[in-house]
């Protein structure tokens, strides 16, 4: 098998149409009058947005904004921007109450992890003494401080989803999430947070064809350019974390997935062979998190 | 097939000690120091309190204790009961701030649901001008005052999920959940509320199973006799929301599990036929929250 540029290209027109018929028959299917969704001012949200307000109408969507202590500013503004374009309602929630009444601003990871520079010193300060943070946080670590940085952002993607879920069903609406491929199979997400949702209308998508629907569905360019980030602590990007660029660790999970050779996906993408097996790892570290709890049988 | 009252009788040192194995096994396979349980003060949290402690020692263990302002103040003392004869650790995390800082008290809904006798005469009325709530709840309703009941209490269980994850991953332990078969089969749970951990190890058993194995392992048995509450709703107990005892309940479940006729069933039980038939319908009604977010394919 040959891994190119064209490998991910996607018939947008109709993967989007088969998308949006899958969230109409959900909502009918479960007896609910629309959707909620948390607009981040990433490119995800937004393609979601776009989706669900061609499925159902823009008068059956609700998204919330969900600011807290460390969101950057220009979120909430690119979440508005979306909002607007589209014509949905919008209910901007601040979370920095209730997360600091869960005493989480209160740890001193949590000061630390303020000013994006200082945070990207540690990070790679520590993964020269412990190894990868990311990898150390899907399969359990001993460090300290490590274990708290995990918890602090973590918690403020479950609290969003958890608001997420008190407006939906406030108002009988479903919840939609806003994963995609690449980030379900790395666990470059929150179990019960970010991953937990009534519909999943983009986690069979990668994100570079995430990308190719959000040209076809007319997001805003501004959107689509800007640089990947869950925005929970400053500084830290997706492709800093995952140590690559998404349009070859696409390549390279589509090719594991295929069960080609280590080896070979490294020669055709001209990455290093440990490179591969590193993802391949973490695939596997972070399996738990795609499943249904675990129970004795 | 008999139904009768040794049809869910199990052996309790075999269960236990399966389960105890499974527990030790997943903490091990995830990497982690311990386990993080939620003692709600009822039969389920301490069962898999006692279970964990068998696994893993009570030295590993960790039990948050989570009151809010419509929680029974029983509960606390005897979740409090529970930890002192196992000697655990157990922290208090009042939920109430947060839950107010999310507006949660604030919907007329939530100012009407403080006293018991006065939400029964509510949930009464309910069913008969609407029908039962709590298989409204399931199926989506667009009755805003039920749909406000439901984001009113299922926050709580949600908020209690994101506070357990958020101190397990402080300590690299793993949350161990409570949900049990008979609530897991009739969608008596919260999706990503009580039914989201890492572990859960008395999915797999009846509610008078665990009954049981409470028994063997010696729970106090002031815990054991009490009526099953969710306590997240003055006056709202288990039976009084599921219309049945858990005896019989219990085995219309095993009965349904095992493709017995409806007739069959009712005849065996001396039930009626239209009873049984409610169960099936909560069973597929509820479907969609024993599975993981559903995605276009």
């Amino acid at each position: 098998m040959e891994l190119n540029v064209n490998t991910l290209k996607i018939n947008s027109k109709k993967v989007c149409d088969k998308i949006e018929f899958f969230i109409k028959e959900k909502v009918k299917e479960l007896n609910r009058q629309g959707i909620v969704i948390g607009l981040s001012g990433g490119i995800d949200s937004a393609v979601v947005a776009y989706l669900v307000v061609n499925a159902v109408g823009n008068k059956n969507v609700l998204a919330l904004l969900m600011p807290e202590r460390d969101s950057s500013p220009d979120s909430i503004k690119d979440a508005k921007l979306v909002a607007k374009n589209l014509g949905i309602e919008t209910k901007v929630i601040d979370l920095k109450k209730p997360l600091a009444s869960l005493g989480v601003y209160n740890t001193i990871t949590a000061k630390f992890l303020k000013k994006g520079f200082v945070v990207r010193g540690l990070y790679k300060g520590f993964e020269k003494i412990s190894g990868n943070p990311f990898y150390k946080g899907l399969e359990g670590t001993e460090n300290k401080y490590l274990a708290q940085g995990n918890a602090f952002y973590k918690i403020k993607h479950r609290l969003r989803m958890i608001t997420l879920y008190y407006y939906s069903e406030q108002k009988n609406y479903l919840v939609a999430g806003c994963c995609n491929k690449t980030e379900f199979l790395t666990g470059f997400f929150v179990k019960y947070g970010d991953s937990a949702a009534d519909i999943m209308p983009i986690n069979q998508l990668y994100k570079t064809q995430v990308r190719q629907i959000a040209d076809y569905l007319k997001v805003p360019e501004k959107i689509i350019k800007k640089a990947p980030s869950p925005d929970l602590i400053p500084g830290i990007v997706d492709e800093f974390v995952l140590g690559i660029d998404y349009e070859r660790l696409d390549i390279i999970l589509y090719g594991l997935e295929n069960k080609m050779s280590f080896k070979e996906i490294a020669k055709q993408l001209n990455v290093t062979e440990k490179k591969v097996k590193y993802f391949n790892e973490i695939i596997k570290k972070s399996k738990h998190m795609r499943e249904l709890p675990y129970e004795p049988n």
